[in-house]
């Protein structure tokens, strides 16, 4: 058996219950993918459209570990949970041992290496809550400058694209000069494919919530397979005994 | 209509599926529940018999918010969420608007205005981890003395009465004795029933994850009741737009 | 012996040498308190008026301290320090079993239950470095979104009623839609009365310094007489031997 | 007017009912002190005769602000409140203009410019909590190494000078070794008068409860006479007008 | 111009006057390079042998930062300065537009993706209050479980690897039993090598200071030239005016 | 020996190449200084003229350090580093055993006992990144209220006097009324001299940043020769064996 040998083949999931942003998720990962990976976009069979409310996630939650088993069985190298508020990421790392990523844990690490304060932008004010909780338990609180809104609904989103990138961009620059952010994080994965544009316009490191955690999956997965690097598997994301689990 | 008028409901879900632990429950709610109180013990129609790993939480919070959102529109004046693992508390909030009670969040806040530092007694080192992120979550960190582990299973408890008393027995002076807690929190809803009695022998203030947030309830039901506190409906918990609720 | 027999009896003193204000909170309390409780109000014999500075508490700390100490042997189950700066309170519980509770403690802990972030409303600029160290001792800044001040006297509170209710309601807003609360703690025990209304008109919690403490002190009062629940006596509370108690 | 004439004039209160300290205290102080610094040290007239118990403090707050308030009528330069609790310290700022120190919050600042962690030896475990509130409120807990306990009570101290030196260096060695502290900080008053030998002996900083309050004191009382400085009387420490000052 | 053609080019810095490191970083690094970069290992002109106190690091902070300046005017894509006390990092960032990278910080933000709590192995205990203070710089404190020393001077580690591996185990082993460390994290550069094996052995992620920084910095240089990401040039990071930069 | 015997001895060191600050700073130190202490202010051979950018403080450490280790063999009994950032602080105590004193770290202590909350005003946004990285080492974030900039390069303070101190009065009065500042640490030792006038005109406390480090000095100076007091050996500081010393 040759593990190592062929290319690192990384799964991205929407989980969420409809395809539609599969493609553009797909054409900015093959953008920036690596030439040794491999990458899949998928999406959920069932579920909400978006998870625009913390109590969509309980439905998608599931489907999602289930499409992580699967993908470890069928020898993906890494997952990404593709939506900014990591559903689901602490179980499926006690379900599988491959490298599973979620892109707020993935870019506000990321963006704490690239300047001294970091902020997010959210669609709206609402799901700030929720990230903050998560940034208590990722334990990076200190770096964040702020949390800004362009107060959008995701099912807006595709259809004003003019608007948006506007948005985003007075948003991060109050963040950048009011609020002293040094480093700006998208803080929605359909928020992306305008990293590059954004970054030379606003003259900041700002942190697309696909391409930084796909890229650091891709990093993930080639230490998984070189020097077997991933998750621990001691106390917190212990599996069950494989008969007992569940999923 | 006399909103104001009748005994306060309270409803006590099992968030597992089977009905085992409901008589136990019942009876130790029964003994320390208010005259003008009425209460119900409930479990799920489906789900695993314990919530002992983390992947095992997102197979119960979809029933367990269906029953959260019937209570509401059944007159139930509040409603706890029986395992010391909160599962679905934030979710719940976003759905309604009576008080929703998690056993770990009540008895936190209550130990810290009980003593300066308080030590949590947890089944298994395992566990510790997804708790020690609520905490993080719930702001409480800094009055941690500490987790003592008595490395029981669930199934175990109910048939090693005697050695698990002794094991929480042990674990709480060493809780006190070494790591200098001041309260002892039990971490698990199945240690329940032995308040009184090790009150009187640890001589510190322990507390049941079964009495003290059902007592918790009572009270925030009481008070929602007479001047309509309840949890906030802005920003986090805010709800969905009716027609959008999935549950 | 059947010490489970009987009202609860809660006893809330007035921590000012004038008795000026126990008809107000009285008539507060009869209007929440439960059927089974029992509630005295009282004052202290000599002292200021108010406790606007800080260099007033030494002078009714003594006279506290002896009411709460009678308060045991006369068989009170719980005693409220009835202003919001908690003072005395860590000297009463290293002096007595039953629970005793303060405002600002008791306020805050249940308001981090409510909502992710609350905001106090002080009376004046002035006071709040005094709350900030409480909160601090607490360990609640975690959850706290800010202060904001009324800059009223408590001298001039009672006479000009409607534009301090306009000035809670209006900083209140500010809280909410500025410093994004989601919970409102009015900080001074003299702004009383107000929290039904209040929450009507907000949207939001607003919890009263004088019927939250109350109602929490009901709940310990019964935890502590059900099954000896109260707070620690090793460590920090613990009491001087008998003949060495001083109050 | 020549105010920048004359010696510095400092003056130690030891804050308790008895006067047994005095001439201890003063032999410390006059082997440490500058020349250009004159100092006194006085007790109160009444009050307990140790601060052994939190209970006791209000025993003392209201003579030792007294006889601060006349110290600086009487031209004092600069107080210290001579016991490690630091009691009355926020009170007394909020009275006077002069400086006031309390050798706690002193010793742990200076202790913070000498190593990376500091340890307090305190007489007795139960102690510690009242401290560890203060550190919150200093905000110094993130340099704290341990608290270490000697297990004596002050009325021992005198007779076993011998069985307490030995104490002290036992802790302090165990501070060092285990909890890797590099700077030692005794946590009593009545431990005064070993610095020097015990900085040979141990090869670590120590800081006594007398000697580094007071040349703090001193530094203060001299930058006050100088330049003026002192503690802020904007917000937290801001006096009540002159007519309403109740001490 | 075609940026995005021909390898990407890492140069990794042994900040340190000797080459005596040099073979064996090449070698950990080319066993685990992407096909699709370059890798070049480098060392001072003059400087110490090594960095094991803090007042070497003045010695070669000039001529590494003129190494870094130098680095991206030949076309690097990145840069790490191979040692695990991160010298010169910020300064470096002041100075050029190309990802810098040190391994104390990729190892740390990555182990925070790997478990909940993570130890580092260091030398000696006298370099932890160094490393410490990076800790807080960097935010990471919430995360770390402990420091661990193995006592070993660099100069010894070379002929006596056995001994060597040894130690690490025997740390990491009480790491993850005593101080419930789920990841561990190898402080030293030339503790690399044993990455594979360890984690093999140990059951745990297991970082090692010379393969995880390179991997991050390898993902850092692709997504510089794919979308011109870096560290931020705004505030902390700013660069001098051209004709302002001395070194 | 009379180590006892003689003025006690305090170097300033301006770490920068030239001596054009030596006579400001002078002056400044001889109005303030006590009897019994004799000062000298001296400057580096080579290096820049300020420290504007952190890429500059390589260019200083070396001859900064050097200097410290001369003055403690000639005698010094105390040495100050007199720029706001504390270059070579750590690095200096690693050295010798005299007392070495970091105007920033200095400052904020004191500050930290002079009122509840500080506010810095530094020359320039840029330099915030790095004053904020050593608050969070010296572990005193909690007290920070907020930096404020006065927009000034160190080139132009000398010859725009009058539009320094009225930049430096505005931000002050920010800083008080709309951070909450308590008091005022001026955060650059080129904006010396004023203190008395700022006192006299803000009526809060203002820290220069020449005058405060030099009396922490003096004080500190004191205690190193009556009682053998000054910064830790053990760990962290920490010398290396006399003869791998480098410096």
């Amino acid at each position: 058996l040759d593990t190592h040998q062929g290319k690192l083949r990384v799964l991205w999931i929407n989980p969420v219950g409809t395809g539609e942003f599969d493609d553009q998720i797909k054409n900015v990962l093959m953008s920036v993918k690596r030439h040794d990976v491999e990458v899949e976009v998928t999406h959920l069979p069932h579920g909400p459209p978006n998870l625009d409310y913390k109590s969509y996630e309980p439905l998608i939650l599931v489907e999602t570990l289930q499409i992580i088993r699967r993908a470890e069985k069928e020898g993906f190298d890494a997952v990404v949970i593709g939506c900014f508020d990591d559903p689901g990421l602490q179980e499926a790392r006690e379900l599988v041992n491959i490298p599973v990523v979620g892109p707020m844990e993935a870019c506000l690490h990321i963006a704490s290496t690239l300047g001294h304060k970091y902020s997010i932008i959210v669609n709206r004010r609402e799901g700030q809550a929720r990230l903050e909780d998560h940034i208590y338990t990722y334990g990076l609180e200190k770096k964040l400058a702020s949390f800004r809104s362009i107060n959008f609904m995701v099912s807006e989103m595709k259809s004003k694209l003019g608007e948006l990138r506007e948005a985003i961009v007075r948003e991060s620059v109050n963040a950048v000069e009011e609020d002293r952010a040094e480093v700006v994080v998208l803080g929605c994965t359909v928020e992306s494919g305008l990293m590059e544009e954004l970054i030379d316009r606003l003259k900041v490191p700002v942190l697309d919530a696909v391409v930084v955690p796909f890229k650091y999956a891709e990093m993930l997965a080639d230490m998984y397979r070189k020097v077997g690097l991933s998750h621990s598997k001691v106390y917190g994301y212990k599996s069950p005994p494989e008969g007992e689990i569940l999923i």
